[in-house]
């Protein structure tokens, strides 16, 4: 088995928790801002350092390969995002290019000989939080998402992704994209975005698949009235109604299997004033399993089950979106698995909840994903954290994973 | 007994309906624009014909007042105001104004003798909806506001009320404000804003009383994580806490009195987004009561018997502001009652749960004010909505009684 090194490793989440710091312990990096492209730029520069060639395709998704040793085998590919959320960490998204940086240069640097040739790779916009969605430039790659829609995507800045990407100096050709027969296998080092593997005390996450959901918004109906000159028994309060079935929700989804998460966290009230009985109030619920009958038990409870009215409010359920289950791929999920137990480092099967572009690529190259530890399961803040130990140990995996697919 | 021409209150119905249109059935006159400017020009105009001599105070109150005929006795004033909310209706606030303008007429085209001076008024900015708060500008007058934060007060449209003052033409001077020893009685009409008179088919409410309140805010704090990630027995969900405390309230503020009303209208949510769990909501909770050991029963509730924790969330509840019961003048209160008797209107005592600029004179000068219906409660909304029957029966109540005021 074969090492990196634990210092580089550290060297580059010093560096890249520099561009875009937030002066919080964090950094904030729009997809193709100004410190998104410094991260870029850094990116670059050390992959050309290590003898890897750069090519960018049109969503300006970065390839950084280093050849193999036979000729016309197809690429190994490895990495994640460089963009993040505002206020974000110094670890999601970024572990996983930094991971993909090691071992390119692991690989350099100890001569390791591999056939196929490897490539570190940057995903643009996974976040979305600039211009959504979430996934966006793997989405499009993957045949998921409309390239024109994406395209026209707007930022709160005022600027469309199709602006920021001609002005980004890194859209390439389509005919660079990340595509099935030219890879052939795809593994992403991330944070574990929870708190399980800590609270398990577990170093490595193998993840078999991210989870299967659904995103429901429960709309309550009332009347707006007067706040002083309505008599209790004159009231139909969509607030109050809203509650109702928000409990309501919470009491029936407990009882369902206990790996379900589900989410009720966005509530919009109108007219949302301290004098006036709300005629209008809707809230989300994101719901998430492997399973696909425990999905379908919560659309049932969602869609049949609630009542279709709470304190005199007709309430209506609109399905927003949902997707299936991923499972990635078996082989890879064991490989992971057995580098994990090899190298002795605890673990844990863990399915991600979270939503990240290996979900994507799945679908057409063979994928998987290595989670570490996210300290109190911190993720989208300032807070997040993953020990440098435990940052290598991932690494470590990612790249005996990388080299054991290039041996067969 | 007096009654007034009822062609002449459609008259001036229909011609402020048409100051600030909003082509939807409504107006909007927010306090001081060129519309209410439009409205106040179309009232002087009018009182000046009708023989009364116009003066505005510092706030650009207007008084118009015809003289009486023993020189020397104090006013007698009646009026509302000529502002709206952003699409209110053709009757709240300007039913007061049309009435104090139809018993100015009334008594010249009737000449009908009275003694004192009789003042028709407009008060400043009642309604606050672009300079807050409400009732601004009789609370200056009347002791409860201080003017120099009034003034202060900025508008969405960038500019102060003390900028709005300046430009409007009706800054007058202090010595000209409605005042104890020279205002004998003061009687507002104005419409219900609530659907009890409509339900109970009564055409006159006569008001007792401006109903005491309590207005609280209560304050879930959660813990802020990934819905994807986050297994449900990690989760501090604050979204869910409050919606718990929102439940517990409703159920034992609902053992109360039954004249107690309450209302839970406006809700914070943070970060407010369907993939992460809240950390912090807060929701209002504005109750009223006539009877101040109600109240209290109420802020107990709140502020004790509530659980300090709900689903593992710690609570706050902050008191952001009250006010006692305004009793109006018990002689008033009985020469409404008289009127509406002797008329034969259908009438029944109502308390007022809504703040008016009469509770605020109510504290320096005797007064009382007279309701009629509401169209289904409909109050702040173009629906808005009192027969032309009613209208003219409040007017001939005010007459009346102002004519009996001022006959003592």
């Amino acid at each position: 088995m074969f090492t990196c090194d634990k210092s580089r490793v550290e060297a580059k989440i010093k560096d890249f928790s520099k561009i875009g710091d937030t002066g919080g312990g964090g950094i904030t990096r729009f997809a193709l801002s100004k410190e998104c492209l410094e991260a870029r730029g850094y990116f670059v520069a050390r992959m050309k350092a290590a003898g890897c060639a750069i090519e960018t395709d049109d969503l300006a998704n970065v390839y950084a390969t280093l050849p193999g040793s036979e000729p016309g085998l197809p690429r190994i590919s490895t990495g994640s995002h460089c963009d993040s959320v505002k206020k974000g960490g110094n670890y999601d998204g970024i572990l996983g290019v930094i991971g993909a940086m090691e071992v390119i240069e692991t690989i350099v640097d100890q001569k390791i000989p591999h056939r196929h040739p490897i490539t570190a790779m940057i995903w643009t916009n996974e976040e979305g939080s600039m211009y959504p969605p979430a996934l966006m430039c793997s989405g499009v790659v993957c045949g998921k998402f409309d390239k024109d829609t994406m395209l026209a995507s707007k930022g709160v800045n005022g600027q469309t992704f199709a602006q920021a990407l001609d002005a980004s100096g890194y859209k390439g050709q389509e005919k660079n994209r990340f595509a099935p027969g030219a890879y052939k296998a795809n593994v992403e080092l991330h944070i574990e975005q929870g708190p399980v593997l800590e609270a398990e005390s577990k170093d490595i996450g193998v993840v078999p698949c991210v989870l299967g959901m659904v995103n429901y918004r429960i709309k309550a109906y009332g009347q707006s009235n007067h706040a002083g000159t309505t008599p209790m028994k004159f009231r139909v309060d969509a607030l109050y109604a809203a509650a109702q079935a928000l409990i309501y929700l919470h009491d029936e989804l407990d009882k369902l299997d206990p790996a379900l998460v589900y989410t009720t966290g966005e509530i919009v009230c109108h007219p949302c004033i301290h004098t006036v009985i709300p005629n209008y109030v809707d809230f989300s619920v994101d719901a998430r399993h492997e399973d696909p009958k425990v999905i379908a038990q919560v659309v049932d409870i969602i869609t049949n089950k609630m009542p279709k009215e709470f304190a005199k409010c007709r309430m209506e359920t609109q399905k927003m979106w949902g997707r299936d289950t991923v499972y990635f791929d078996q082989e890879l999920v064991a490989s992971v698995q057995k580098y994990a137990d090899e190298f002795g480092y605890s673990n844990m099967r863990i399915n991600s909840g979270a939503g990240h572009d290996a979900q994507f690529t799945a679908s057409i190259v063979p994928t998987t994903m290595i989670f570490v530890p996210s300290k109190e399961g911190h993720s989208h803040r300032e807070s997040e954290h993953t020990t440098l130990d435990q940052c290598w140990q991932g690494v470590n995996i990612l790249l005996n994973t990388i080299l054991e697919v290039d041996g067969k």
